[in-house]
């Protein structure tokens, strides 16, 4: 922690122009698992934050404890008087919602033709129509580059072959066109395999918090794939931290790889939880599935060279803080 | 003409296990600008042939003399139930229908997301559902680039800004999809500035096509931007005959630049109508629209090889042909 710590701080004294103005931000899923620590961040930062998320019960998953430091509003992201609610006099848009996952779009591509491309579009089109003057969006770099090998960056051709991918890929290039048509800027974060505290461990997306959920369970763990499957881990945290250099320029306008440029295998992987876990736990291999990528690793020196020094949590460290965190969470 | 039936007819002695295998072939849009070419390419090589149009009033506008050599049948191609008629026991599917021009796409992008894409993944979908072993899919090689310099091969990275382009990279993609997930194959040709007899002179989409229409009516033409606006016209009859590459290579999975790699700047092109009207003319100039691209310049290296010796018809040949057959149709 310390680590990164510094260097944002070091970092952040360079543009202190651009870092001390407040923004208004709206994040949409802003209580989400990355949006959460996104808007931990932007509050830190003194930023003026709406979060548009569907808060059960009127309770916050993640956001508790920022309670009356940000505004609320409760509700889908789909219901456009709504969004219009959260957006109006916004400086900023950040998106994190997304209606499909890399599993639902792959078993039922027509979704996202149906459901997440109207959905995140009509938002930007909304943002447009506002003269919201920037929109930052939470991209998939898992999924863009489809399965190439290698550590790719921004100039990578995209190779996307799974439909939640297409669909990330299809919304960068529209808020090309509203760039275009409207003036509206945009950064696009093309995030790898995040993970880290507040992932939903029943939900399927993301091996680490499946992992921890099966093995909390007493269940083996399912291990799809070789040590040619690797993927780029990254702490959400880290994640949430790297995107807020869309506030300190507001002219940027482009597209980020966010990994941490080193791939682990799905074996490597499990030798961590080995041990990490403190427990045992069976596994059962499985050869990959063909909605997996064989490798996805991001090279991220475009954003990075913004945050010289910049030190990435160790996946252990974040595995095992994964671990505790579902025991705070199972101990409620 | 004899150049290139010359270089096609050489060609197909080099593949002729493959090319004399008859193929069952569904054209959606076969009564279309360019569907009509091919629809007429598939004919004469003896392939058995469906047209799925609107043939309004039971007439077609573009393939009366095939009537009785293929099949026809009339309706939209968003009525699934129709679409599967046509589909069903075929072995490929052609795709030239489109629910949005570059022109109309970045005037209401929402479309796209509404009609374009919902319309042309739904195809796609049922071909997988159905069987058919191949999707042939006339893209968009004018759009998908966007605004970038130079003559650019399959491997340039796409910046689509025109909502036309975004839509039709986006069923590329998709093709990828239904590629991995049903074992689909499929040829997208990114297809440079079509033109030719045939092409409607009223609806704006097509600068040859519009200006001859203007002159017609003895009206001033529109000439936006300047000489460094140049575009990569390709004659629709060349066009059609180099995508019947994709039946002699049923596993053939790629996609193909369809260009003449000529750059011709907007300037140019009215030099060449002043000389080929054979009548005076007024001219409009504007500045270059949002919606245009600076340039255009297809490399189609890739496609071309197959096809040794090729030649293109010229611009101002092609241009005498379309003044031809509008004076042909004005008289009838």
């Amino acid at each position: 922690m310390l680590d990164s710590e510094t260097s944002l701080n070091r970092d952040r004294t360079c543009h202190s122009n651009e870092t001390e103005v407040p923004r208004r931000v709206a994040v949409l899923g802003g209580d989400g698992f990355l949006g959460s620590y996104f808007v931990e961040q932007l509050v830190a930062l003194g930023h003026e934050v709406t979060v548009l998320d569907r808060f059960r019960g009127g309770k916050a998953k993640n956001l508790a404890a920022l309670r009356g430091r940000c505004r609320w509003l409760s509700g889908d992201a789909g219901d456009e008087r709504l969004a219009a609610q959260a957006l109006e006099g916004q400086d900023i848009a950040a998106v994190f919602i997304s209606a499909s996952t890399p599993l639902t779009a792959w078993r039922a591509p027509l979704g996202v033709i149906e459901d997440e491309l109207p959905l995140t579009v009509r938002l930007f089109d909304l943002c447009a129509r506002l003269g919201v003057r920037k929109v930052i969006f939470a991209s998939s770099g898992g999924t863009i580059y489809g399965p190439q090998p290698g550590r790719l960056d921004e100039n990578a051709l995209p190779r996307p072959n799974n439909p939640h991918g297409i669909a990330k890929l299809t919304e960068e290039h529209f808020l090309r066109y509203y760039a275009a048509a409207a003036g509206l800027a945009a950064d696009s974060y093309r995030i790898g395999n995040l993970y880290g505290p507040r992932q939903r461990l029943e939900r399927g997306q993301g091996v680490i918090a499946a992992w921890i959920g099966r093995i909390q369970a007493g269940l083996p763990v399912d291990v799809y794939g070789d040590e040619h499957c690797v993927r780029d881990y990254i702490y959400a945290e880290d994640a949430a931290r790297l995107m807020t250099h869309s506030l300190r320029d507001m002219q940027s306008d482009g597209i980020y790889n966010l990994g941490t440029g080193r791939g682990t295998s799905i074996l490597e992987l499990l030798e961590i939880f080995r041990s990490v876990s403190g427990r045992p736990f069976a596994q059962r291999l499985h050869p990959r599935r063909p909605s997996d990528n064989i490798s996805s690793v991001l090279d991220s020196s475009r954003l990075l060279r913004h945050y010289p020094g910049f030190v990435f949590r160790s996946l252990r460290d974040g595995v095992a803080r994964c671990f505790a965190w579902a025991e705070q969470e199972r101990a409620r």
